[in-house]
């Protein structure tokens, strides 16, 4: 349903979102697969009794976490629900929760309206690994030093072509995207990697997250990164680090 | 395997482990379910070749997690295993963790030697609750008050007979437990209820909570602890608080 194809008087809503994404295949819908977009878009539809879909503001990878993701639907004004969020909230699975719901004008767009994102890796340092972070932080082993990646990290800031930290398969031509921030907190055991930028490629914060991770290890000088990043290959920086301790942390309009 | 009934050479350890309690039937052995005491029993076993029994300092409840259990086991010399604690790590599974084995004296109990022991119950106050702490803690509903729960937490401390806090069943005849602290401790959006005493009788702590929930909704009045106390009568005071939100935190010896 959406503005052009529909008669009946439909309102459009901006949705906050935060997830667990162990349990899905990301955001985007696909076939035969359990989704974000998905499993919120069937929360609405029945509570509209017809089909609502969901447009979000980034396409998260399979087990990718949100802070706050954003999304926008239409939903039709004569079917009363006078709390949305609430209503959403009773029917969702406990790893998706609504956090905010409000009607915005027509023009909105979650994705095309975003000027600013933010990511967040989390790390765990210690030797073992609590269980209360399963899925929620990637462990990082021993030999790990903090000053190499940072360094590495702080490099990243500004105008760049991140091709080199691009996955294959995107149809993103133009890959420059401006990083207005790149760095590390720690908090006792708790490492959290911060990038935030006007827009990120396929797979770009993983890569990322990889090549810091060589850096703190030693296997990858902070020197190095000008020219990886001048390369524009991808066979020139590290590995894709795993989904559990990417979180979509917040989204600036 | 003990002391008495072997005559190979064995040696007495001291242990120390994190659980996240959702995935158990609490810490100790039952028929036909599975516990943490049982899980940890058998990756010994699987290292000794043989049967190890291990003796914990505290029982928690069903789907209760601990930040630190103590328990006590002993180990044949024989058998050589350089690292215990890291062999054990690759056996158990991620909810359960070994933070610590180390040699002690043959009369160390790890209940018995047990001095103070501190619980912790994990609340959460804001509006929506977080997919990132889910079986993690409690939500508190809107109405709840600090004030009244911390004053009802505060008339706690102190040598009393806990009677009208134990769970019926119990075999324990001495029900007098001295409580040396007792309150609650914010940090945002997270309430934590620390309490410690010298000793803990069966769903004491669950009960205390669920009587300081009470409070905090005005249905107790801080002022009624005492005669709540000292009416031994476990119908005075609150329901027994779900287990999700209680960690078995310290135990000194």
């Amino acid at each position: 349903m959406n503005e052009s194809t529909s008669s009946t008087k439909i309102k459009k809503y901006r949705m906050e979102l935060q997830y667990k994404g162990s349990g899905y295949c990301g955001w985007q819908i696909q076939p035969h697969q359990t989704t974000v977009q998905e499993t919120v878009s069937n929360a609405l539809s029945l509570l509209a009794s017809s089909r609502i879909s969901i447009t979000g503001a980034s396409r998260t990878d399979s087990g990718v976490h949100a802070l706050q993701q954003v999304a926008h639907f239409y939903f039709p004004e004569k079917k009363s629900v006078p709390d949305l969020k609430k209503a959403l909230n009773a029917i969702l699975p406990w790893d998706i929760r609504v956090t905010s719901v409000a009607e915005v004008s027509s023009d909105f767009h979650a994705r095309k309206w975003a000027l600013k994102k933010r990511y967040e890796y989390h790390f765990y340092t210690g030797e073992v690994f609590p269980p209360f972070r399963h899925d929620l932080a990637l462990h990082l082993h021993s030999g790990f030093e903090l000053k190499p990646a940072a360094e590495a990290a702080a490099v990243l800031v500004g105008t760049h072509d991140f091709s080199a930290f691009t996955g294959s398969g995107t149809s993103v031509v133009d890959k420059v995207r401006s990083v207005t921030l790149s760095r590390f907190r720690r908090r006792g055991s708790i490492l959290i990697y911060r990038i935030e930028a006007n827009g990120f490629l396929f797979h770009m914060v993983r890569n990322i997250v990889g090549t810091l991770i060589e850096a703190g290890h030693g296997k990858i000088k902070p020197s190095a990164i000008p020219s990886i990043i001048n390369s524009l290959d991808r066979g020139q920086a590290g590995p894709t680090a795993p989904p559990q301790g990417l979180y979509l942390a917040k989204i600036w309009y």
